[in-house]
Formats: C-alpha cells, structure tokens, sequence
C-alpha cells in the first residue's frame, strides 16, 4: 500500500526515531507536540496503523508500543525536500544551541562527525589521516575509534567496518554561543593552501541552499587534495567561512587561543571589523572568521583511493571519551609493527 | 614570479579567453570596458607584461598581440571565488540572454552540455545513453559527437578522448526569454522518479549559493540513478525546478507542446498559478515549472562503471550541426555490428 507522506506522518516518524526506544500513540502525540503537531493519541494510532501497512513502523504488541522500521528511515530522509532546504543551516544552527561542552571543565557533548572505512584498510587509512592532524588541517587533536557491531552515539556501526569519530567544526559554533557570541555559518567551500597558509576559496557552496553538506560533495566528487597540503604545503582542503559580530573579535582572539591550548584548534583566521576576508567581503559590522572542514583528514584517505562513507554533524558525543590522536600514532605504531611480525 | 591576481588581470584574462584569436592591447582595452573595467592600452600592456612574466598570457611576438595560456586559463577558473558566487546562477541567464536560438525557424544557437568518454567505451556509452533519451529524461532528442583532437564549439577535445554534446536545460530558458517569458532558476535537485512520473525532490542545491553545477555534483557524488529509471519507472534524475510568471502558463504551455513537437522536450511538468509544485511552494504571482537535466545520459553512464567528464553549459552551438538521437542509434547498430565481424 502506498500513502502520500504527509507533515502529520513525517512528525511521527521523526518522534518514533529520536526515542531510544518504542513508543505507544500517547506519548507519540506528547513527543509531537514540540515540532508544532498537534494530534491526537486518536489520531496517532489512525497514522500508525497507516505507516505499519506502508511498512515505516512496527508493532511489537502488548501495548509495548511501535518502533521505526529501515523503510521509514528512508522515507524520513528523502520526504518533504522544502523542509529539508536549508537543512545543513539548520542542523548546524540546531547542534550548536544542544551541545552542553563546556571549554572552562572540558565537559560535555561535541558535535561529532562519523566517517566508516572497511576494517582491512584500517592502518593504511590511519597514514594518510595523521599527518592531516599534525599539520592543523583537522579539527582540533582529538578523534575516537570504534568497531564494526559498536555504536558511536546513536549511529550503529556496521560489521566489517571501523568507525572513526572527528570533531565537527560546529563544536566551535557551539563554545562561541555558549560564550554569548553567535557565529552565522554562511558556506562550505575548498580552501587553497599555498606553502602552508590560506589564500583563497576556490569553489563554495552556501549552507542555505543546499540539502547536502558542502564538504561531504567535495570528498564524493574527488575535489580535494587535502593529503598534498599536509604533506607539500600547496592543496585544497575544505573550510567553512563564517560570520561574527564585529564587537566580539577581541573575545574570539581569546577563546582560539585557549581552544589551540586544549587540543582544539580549527579557527584558521579571523578578520578585521566590516572587512573581507580572503577576498570575501562581509556586511558593515560583522567579522569573517575561517575554520577547518573537521572531516579533511577522511578526506586524505579517498584521494588515496580509500573509499570511505562519511557523515556530517552524525551525533552529539562525549568529550571525554575522545581520544588525543597521539594515542593513534601509537595504535599505528602497534599495526605497523605487528605487521612486520607477521 | 608570483602575482597577486587583481581585478583588472582577471578582467585581461577574460577578454583573451573570450577572443577567437591572439589580441593587442588597444582591442584587449576596447574589450574589458564592457567587463566595468576602464584601463588605457598601455596600461593593459603593463598588465599584459607582468601576466607574461606569470605564464598566464604569451606574447606571440611581431605585433599579432597576446593569446591566454592553460596556467592563464586555470587562473582565471579559480580566482576570484566572490565573483564566482552565483556564478551557476549568473552563467544561466547570461546564456539564455545570449543564446539565439528561434524555434520558429529552428536556427541559431542552443547551449550544450560538453561531456568526453574515452573513445574505447563510445560504444558501451552509447548503449546507456540511448533508453534515457527514448524515456523522455534526456534533453530533447538531439546530440553530437566529435573525435578526440577536434573542436566542440571553444572547447578543445583531448585525443583518445569521444565527445558528447548534449542540449543543456539552460536552452528552454533562452526560447522563453526570446518569446518574452523571464525565466528564474531557482535549484538544481534529484528528482523521484516513480512508475516513470516524478514524484518528489530527494536533494537539492540553489543555483545562487553554488559554484558548481548541481547535477554535475550529483553525478560525480554517485547520487543517481537515471539509467534505472529509464528501465524500470524508479529512480533518481537530475532535474531543476525554475519559477515563471503566472501569467504566462498558457503561453509557456503552447511553447513546451511545440517543443515536443521539434524535438526538444523537456519540461516535466509546469504549476499552477502561486501553487506548490511537488511540495515546493512558489511565491505569489508565480508559477513553478522543472525541467528535465540535460546531462542526465551522461549520468547513466556513469552508474554503470564508465567514467565521464561532465562541463554543464559548456559552449554555444549551432542547432544545425545536432543531430537526432535516432541517427545515434544506428551508429552504435554499426559498432555493434562491426564488433560481430571482428
């Protein structure tokens, strides 16, 4: 049976794959209360029994409620484009305002990108990411590693496959506004490094009008040579150009320097009041500032012909269970060596 | 040496690009005031000497003046990002403004799309090619193929390489402007097909926050899948939803049936006075209309494992010099034949 997807049904599923568990039409009608629905426990169960015909949820009985099927994944992730357009401006604005880390305690949650890459090319995989973080071309000094059947916040892992967690650039949209300063992010573009340094956007594509995150198409469609700027100082690696009240400069200088400190630098430049930056001129009264792509080092691995599978912004996850990637250095270390054994 | 590139050097670039053939610096001058830009010769010959010394333009000496160099011509693709910004959208309409196409009398230019293959797989291309046209997902009924070493239009065709010229979307923009009707592009989107009809957009990026073509991303990202849809009713197509005034749908109506007629079909669908179209609302006073993606063969091809190089609104084109996707038909009747006899 096919129904025409409608909003009320969209804010059911969505409901149904944001619990962390199955759901009864009650508390479906609660939970859909907050997207601005109002339907109800009547009129949830009549959707319900609608989307477990089209095969999007599953009843498991007993009154132990409906869970969300593959086949709604998929059709919440494809239906209702319009309220997806600018959805990467959303997401972004929406991770920054949920994330809770805090820089003065390094507690708390940072957005999180997750990138999966077949188990066997694990430490070929690890060589090209490395020197990508020596060189600051990643987001800050941290990443996490988990196997195939594990969970990274709520993304389960495939078999077969080790996940590698980057921080997402947004984590500094995030600490900003927690330090009262909001950041608009106004495109994802491939940034060309020449002898180290920043010196122009040579492609962009704007956060507001794109479904797709800037930075996942430019790795898709073999646009970067992240790998050459680590290691030869001239390539294009992936960047995002944001805005900031021109007022909160000196406050910015501050928290890049205690962010590069932590072990989490990625604000490659930040401009001068009412000024361009690197050609890109911003509105009277605002600042350019310039950060990393948090999923460069991924990169590295797919110009090195290393299929990866990459997610923006995936999950929010805890800071502290990030590791520094010098404990990388030594995991590859111990590949290498145990390699060699063998 | 290394030069900062500057407006004026872009706009001497430009020109140079432009020109059919070597320019001195009074024409080099004459040429760039159309680009805003107002230098005396000799200051262009000032330019001129330190892009020489860049490697940007050669002097070829005796007076027959400068041509641009393939360093010069990469510069001019990547600098300037700014100016590029919106340049999908900018490129779209400076095409359709300068386009001369009459359907009437079926002569002048159309905007082709410019794809290479390499010349081994022409054959195997072909046989993808063929069924998207036949569905109705290609861009008319008409293509052009030329030999590697040859011209396309400006473009040079590399040897070993075949090329395809397929109409560009950008073409029915052209023939309303001509007939009076202002055309706005708005994105570039994958469009589901189902049960051989158009259902909804999965993805979408705005042609004026983009650098890039949007379907040229989504072939290269892997994100269709043409070739299925034109086998088996379902699957994803590079579309792009356009806006035109309400009040010229009977009009615009009367042009895509004459343009079924011609050959040139390619309007999926058109809306209703200020009404949503496949879930996209469209401002008051307006009507949506989505347009099939030229380069929709070429995407074919590329799910199935043959690599193409796609450049969306690549040149102008006489309509004359196209032939119809029928007589391609018979060409790959003959290679297939040929392949029977060796």
């Amino acid at each position: 049976m096919e129904i025409k997807t409608d909003k009320n049904i969209i804010a059911i599923l969505r409901a149904l794959r944001e619990a962390p568990g199955p759901l009864g039409g009650t508390r479906v009608a609660r939970q859909i209360q907050s997207y601005g629905i109002n339907l109800s426990p009547r009129a949830v169960r009549y959707y319900l029994a609608l989307t477990d015909k089209a095969g999007f949820t599953k009843n498991l009985g007993n009154k132990r409620g409906r869970i969300i099927t593959p086949d709604g994944r998929k059709e919440l992730n494809s239906a209702f484009v319009m309220s997806k357009i600018g959805l990467i401006a959303s997401m972004i604005d929406e991770l920054s305002y949920k994330m809770d880390f805090s820089l003065a305690k390094l507690t708390g949650n940072i957005v999180l990108n997750i990138s999966t890459i077949q188990a066997e090319n694990f430490p070929k995989a690890l060589a090209y990411i490395l020197p990508v973080f020596h060189k600051g071309f990643g987001m800050g000094q941290f990443a996490v590693i988990r196997e195939g059947g594990s969970q990274l916040g709520n993304f389960s892992i495939p078999h077969g496959s080790i996940a590698i967690g980057t921080l997402c650039s947004v984590t500094i949209n995030g600490i900003f506004l927690k330090a009262g300063i909001p950041v608009f992010s106004r495109f994802g573009g491939l940034l060309e490094i020449k002898n180290g340094q920043p010196v122009r956007f040579t492609d962009i594509i704007a956060y507001n009008g794109s479904t797709l995150d800037p930075l996942e198409i430019f790795i898709k469609g073999q646009m970067t040579s992240v790998y050459q700027a680590a290691r030869l100082g001239c390539g294009l690696i992936g960047a995002s150009f944001r805005e900031i009240p021109a007022a909160a400069i000196p406050q910015a200088e501050r928290i890049r320097k205690k962010l590069i400190k932590t072990g989490l630098g990625g604000i490659l430049m930040i401009g001068r009041p009412g000024q361009a930056l690197l050609d890109i001129p911003v509105p009277e009264g605002k600042a350019a500032m310039i950060v990393v792509g948090g999923l460069n080092p991924l990169a590295a691995c797919e110009e090195n012909g290393i299929k990866t599978h990459n997610l923006a912004m995936g999950t929010l996850f805890d800071f502290k269970e990030l590791l520094p990637t010098s404990h990388l250095e030594q995991l590859l270390g111990k590949e290498q060596q145990s390699e060699r054994e063998n």
